[in-house]
């Protein structure tokens, strides 16, 4: 059950109008639909009124000895399931989670409206219903969305544009920016500063002014500590949906599409473009002026110095596709077996 | 010398009461267990009435030609140490320097009270001869312990706890945590925000509500702008006297045991488990529910993608046991060699 | 063009203004030296009163089909440039574009003096002409230079010297650091906190105390969220005109040369020394201890554990010279190929 003084649980519900919200299908040996779910938890503490999930089989064993009262399941795995546990049978139970879990906690921002301590110009403008935390910083004529939440001593730049229900972690700074619908910006975040863009020259490196913007659009999310460079010349474009985790860095004219997921600790170099839906792992990296297709699937740490074609599944650095690398790893292992 | 702008030496110790400080033993060419000794200092820039230390042999040139008047040695480097040298013999020259080190330079909070130009809600706690500095904030019901330091623009969000002796750097971020005594956090590090929790979606990725919580126990430290994410349903837990370093990432619901090193730009995704007195390398990197046994070193770079067994040492991206990684480093120079 | 909300143009030049500015040649179908350019832009939006640049070939299409009125060219590509343009030969095509788009965008800071809405210490002192954001914190007896610029939420720690013409990041941190002129750091840099220094011991690690300062030259660039730990004894030096990306490391005791170019994500172990004119590619580390020669280039992700010579080009985990590296990786691809 969740901490109290951090969560706080919306209500309750039945089986029923769990499996109506999330699609999914009631089954095993407690079939009664009126059951009352009082809560969401994870299969090793979860109790008889409780809703978890199981779906990674690392976690069988959780699964077999849970007291849950009712668990999203594979049809699959729901064979095999505990005789009291009433099921919710999904194709991906932990979507299913993840929907459910969405209605008992939702996402809500305090009303607690404008911070006589917020430092906020008079030529912005902010939408209604907004809240802006005790110590936030909007300079001038920033454009803050309606519904949005600024938290304590993030800083909005000058000019920079917020849509709707946008939310901007404590002492996130952004500045140079156009940022969409519901996008959500982690604490400590960097967006918009002007990037690594210089000629070198011995007697001291040629600033070349960064001249683009930001443009990330809705339903985006940037991760903790996580840096944007602003574009050289062109913009640099965050595309829709698109979940960025934590210590990421993301170099200037970057273009990234929509649905990606890059994984903590990524960084990507100046001008490369990712299609959509591509997914790099944690502390992987991307040379710069590259295109990574549409669907590619980028393994952790590899370093990607070619293009990628779509789909194709990569690893290694320098990185090759993930069969290539494994038959690498195979020879290797067998040429240095000690004799 | 220490610059007395930044630090501010306690007094000075004769190398009796160092001696009974650290444990060492007094020896070589100048016996006189009264000398007093001034400061501590590296070997290169000591002078005649400083101490310092000698352990890595890459500086054994530096030691040879030192002026320092009295230096932390092992038995061994006691042997071939200059003659003017008042010895300090200890099994581990560089702990004892530590020890004696925070006798010359305490660690010392400022007693200046709360500052007036902070931002504390009155909901909130506040133990005694705790120091609250210019522009920090402390939200709703959070509670503070005694004799704690909390920095300029550093954020403590609702309801966290705070033990005794904190020092929160600052622009720090703290939210959802439960922090216990002695524990550092440093500059701009991310503690307590949701994880990357969701379930990937064609048509929009899906949040999972991140229901855990921080847990800090005592006497940790965390680097600057390091990222520390909440658990999603059980708690992220970092053990007893764990050192964590700058930009390093934890995930959610990992768990760490006491008295580990997390050195720099380390990954640790989320559901894996570390044991007691795991070391890790910088910009190494941890798959997810993985457990990495007690005593277990990482080298720099590696990539762990399977369980670690206690104290083995891994190397390699994938990891493998750092015999079999030197092995195959050596098969493959051998077998690329020009001809 | 420039989004005018967020970028300011000074005024426009002729294209023998600009020749004479950046010390390249008019040359190419239109010769008019009194033509006048209105603004610099990328190759693939520019207009036919704007100015580009090319050198780097994979854009070739876009030059040969560029609207560009003029553009800074090699006098190799100016052999096939499109008719209509105007040639600005240079044998370094982008650095004259940016000393060229440096007149058009000067670097400017904004002239609105010391927000009373900023925090500033009675007993430090600000040079002329500084400006001093809402939600900066200057502490006490920090000196800070002319013409500086302190951005929201950045803090200043005691005694901090800042030269002429710093810029200071919002919610940058900078404690125990001598800085000198026309230095920039970017927001959320944590410069001069102590590093990872202590003694390892299964009772509790013990602390070293850092007794040691972060000194940096004139022209350094630092860049968002990058860490750089104060030295232990000696201190933590970063060389004239070094540029220093985002999210990078630098661990205690750092000496850096002048005019070093250190990419994203590169992590440098403490009391390591890089010579002039190093190249760190992003991701790539260095263990402790090691002197990285002049001119070195260390590639992306590459793992240094031994000294490198002077223009010593290397590559790999851990790293060998890049010829040696990529027999390497061309014997493993054939070994491993499957039959």
């Amino acid at each position: 059950m969740a901490d109290s003084r951090f969560f706080n649980k919306s209500s309750s519900f039945t089986l029923r109008e769990i499996a109506e919200a999330t699609g999914s299908v009631i089954s095993g040996g407690n079939i009664n639909p009126d059951m009352v779910i009082e809560d969401v938890a994870p299969l090793d503490s979860a109790e008889s009124n409780n809703l978890s999930f199981f779906e990674n089989v690392k976690y069988k064993d959780n699964f077999l000895n849970s007291k849950a009262g009712a668990c999203f399941v594979s049809a699959k795995a729901a064979a095999f399931a505990p005789d009291h546990m009433a099921l919710l049978v999904s194709p991906y139970p932990y979507k299913s989670y993840a929907i459910a879990a969405g209605h008992f906690y939702p996402d809500k921002k305090p009303d607690t409206g404008i911070s006589q301590s917020s430092f906020i110009e008079k030529t912005s403008e902010i939408g209604d219903n907004t809240t802006i935390e005790t110590g936030a910083i909007i300079k001038a004529k920033a454009v803050i969305g309606k519904a949005c939440w600024i938290e304590s001593g993030a800083v909005i730049g000058e000019n920079v544009i917020l849509g709707d229900g946008v939310r901007i972690g404590s002492n996130a700074v952004i500045s140079h920016s156009i940022i969409g619908n519901n996008v959500r910006v982690y604490p400590g975040a960097c967006v918009g500063q002007d990037g690594f863009g210089f000629a070198i020259d011995p007697k001291g490196h040629v600033k070349v002014p960064q001249l683009g913007r930001v443009v990330i659009k809705d339903y985006v999310q940037i991760g903790s500590n996580t840096t944007i460079d602003r574009g050289a010349g062109p913009d640099t474009i965050i595309g829709q949906g698109t979940w960025i985790d934590n210590l990421v860095q993301i170099g200037h004219n970057v273009q990234i599409g929509a649905g990606c997921i890059i994984v903590s600790q990524v960084g990507i170099s100046g001008s490369t473009e990712l299609g959509d839906f591509v997914a790099m792992g944690g502390q992987s990296g991307v040379a710069g002026h590259l295109k990574i297709a549409s669907g590619a699937r980028i393994a952790a740490q590899s370093g990607i110095m070619r293009d990628v074609p779509p789909g194709e599944e990569q690893m290694g650095s320098p990185a090759v596709p993930i069969k290539q690398f494994m038959r690498q790893v195979a020879t290797l292992a067998r040429l240095s077996k000690k004799k």
